[in-house]
């Protein structure tokens, strides 16, 4: 079979090694398609070469079908399609207090273990979530993707009668911006990258272009002065932070999603005077990725058009590369089957 | 009678005035004791020159009784036990979202409006707090504090098997940490100054000097590593900032209560891995007054030792001075009787 490898110096190498079979409590999954996350793309660029153990193979949003089960694995067959949630928390502790997706030994697949960028992939079952057999295997790829999105929103209560305010239209701000509009809430993604703006225009989502108009002032108005009742900050960058207390109104909940690698300036008095909350929200819990997989087999919203570019596994190289040199992009997936 | 002013410059005169007549939905209130708000010290050092209008009389923690009561107060009688939760909301809009105790319109009265550095006070009716016969009425002059931290607490929704750390032990630190160990919950205070650490461990709570020892270790140590369920940032200095996101354990919950006046760097990584919370906090609303007076009537904790000083209304100049002579003082109250 064909695998992968990231071997460090932005260099992935393609390999033919022999399929394995799975352990009494694994499934051998055939891989349909891998998505390419941004944590991806900071393996590529060596950001965390302190973290995987090279060579590894990467990837981590995908789907598949089940191709050979365990001898104790009951619950699947040969045939299943499946997507994995690739939290490994079997070294969950009391001290974590249930919160197993966010563990303090919490390994994640396709990082921290061996990934799915690879024809046949190995996975402990306990990981695995069954698709209905209608749901679609390219979009089924989306679906750890939208389960952060989906996590993200759950955890920011948004209710039918609110507003919302997504800051950064990429990749996940989109599909944040998505799934908040399933509530029925009032949705606006804030942008300012004319390809992004026109896809997330394309998705039917209100875009405020922060550049062209007053952003608060416009919420203001659209949402007779209450301004954003939830704030997603999606793009990671000093003037999102800043816009975040302001965009919000009285006891507005800011969901942290971007990933601040550093201490970033925060105005706090805002959080005092408006009763402002903060919710760091990671990754997703069992029943955001149930709550994906019915988003994605329903697919109300066209989440093909998320979807900018398949590649066969073997252009790996290039497709890093080419994400490198058109960053507008959206989601690119590897057809693992070729 | 005797009224005092805030003229600027650091000043305060005292002046005999006529009483007045109650407003038909006011009340006039003999005033017992007005205890010092660290935001009276604000004014007197000129901070909020630009906000209050001079000449003013200031004080808003207090309690008294009823002198006099316009004609159409129904509720009260000449002679109750009164204290004033000093927030004219009569502004409020819709875009407040019904939490009228921050509507954008707030007036703060003993701020924006006189206060109760004097011995008679008129205020409108809605403004007041019924005391229980036997309330102590130097002991009602801490409600409102107590308030602001009965709220805090409450919107932290510490549980009793929870522990809380309250990063910094001054007057409002420490009546929060009393207001944490009510719930039943593991309390700590960091602080670093000896006496207000004394004064700590004499209203028998537990203190850690993060000095001395690690605070993060020994929360750990008291926690089997679970670290703190709630944070209570009380300080308001870049060092509690940072200790805060360390301090708190999965899911941690912390309460913004110290006022930063400029944009400060928050680790908000932390706040994404361990799904961390911030909770602004700010005043209080009715059932945070209504439990105050419940806690100082009852008195289990001994308040009274929160009462470091206790001088007449006349030596208003002099309290304040000495206030700032001796920075690690409890409350000090004035006795508007004399």
């Amino acid at each position: 079979m064909k695998s992968t490898q990231y071997i460090g110096n932005k260099t992935f190498s393609v390999i033919d090694k022999a399929k394995v079979d799975p352990l009494s409590d694994e499934v051998r999954i055939k891989v349909a398609y891998t998505g390419v996350c941004g944590t991806d793309v900071h393996i590529y660029h060596g950001m965390m070469d302190k973290r995987v153990q090279m060579p590894v193979t990467i990837g981590h949003e995908m789907s598949g079908t089940i191709d050979a089960i365990g001898a104790d694995v009951t619950n699947y067959k040969v045939g299943d399609k499946v997507v994995v949630r690739p939290l490994d928390d079997r070294g969950v502790l009391p001290s974590d207090k249930g919160f197993n997706h966010i563990c303090e030994n919490l390994k994640f697949i396709g990082i921290d273990s061996p990934g799915s960028m690879q024809q046949f992939w190995n996975v402990p079952a306990f990981t695995l979530h069954q698709l209905p057999k209608n749901t679609d295997l390219k979009l089924a790829a989306l679906i750890e993707p939208l389960a952060v999105a989906v996590h993200d929103v759950r955890l920011s209560e948004l209710k039918k009668h609110e507003t919302a305010v997504v800051l950064g239209g990429g990749p996940i701000g989109l599909l944040v911006a998505l799934v908040a509009q399933q509530t029925g809430a009032q949705v606006f993604v804030s942008e300012i990258n004319p390809k992004r703006i026109a896809k997330a225009k394309e998705l039917g989502l209100n875009v405020i272009d922060p550049t062209k108009v007053d952003l608060i002032e416009e919420v203001k108005n659209r949402t007779e002065n209450r301004r954003a009742d939830v704030v997603f900050e999606v793009a990671g960058v000093q003037a999102t932070l800043d816009i975040m207390t302001e965009v919000a109104g009285i006891r507005g909940r800011i969901v942290m999603v971007a990933i601040h690698g550093q201490k970033k300036e925060v105005d706090l008095f805002k959080f005092f005077w408006k009763e402002l909350r903060l919710i760091g929200a990671r990754v997703y819990e069992k029943e955001d990725y149930e709550r994906a997989i019915t988003l994605v087999t329903e697919n109300k919203v066209g989440f093909e058009n998320m979807i900018t570019d398949i590649q066969p596994l073997t252009n790996i190289q290039s497709v890093f590369e080419q994400i490198d040199l058109n960053p507008d992009g959206m989601k690119v997936l590897m057809d693992c089957q070729q």
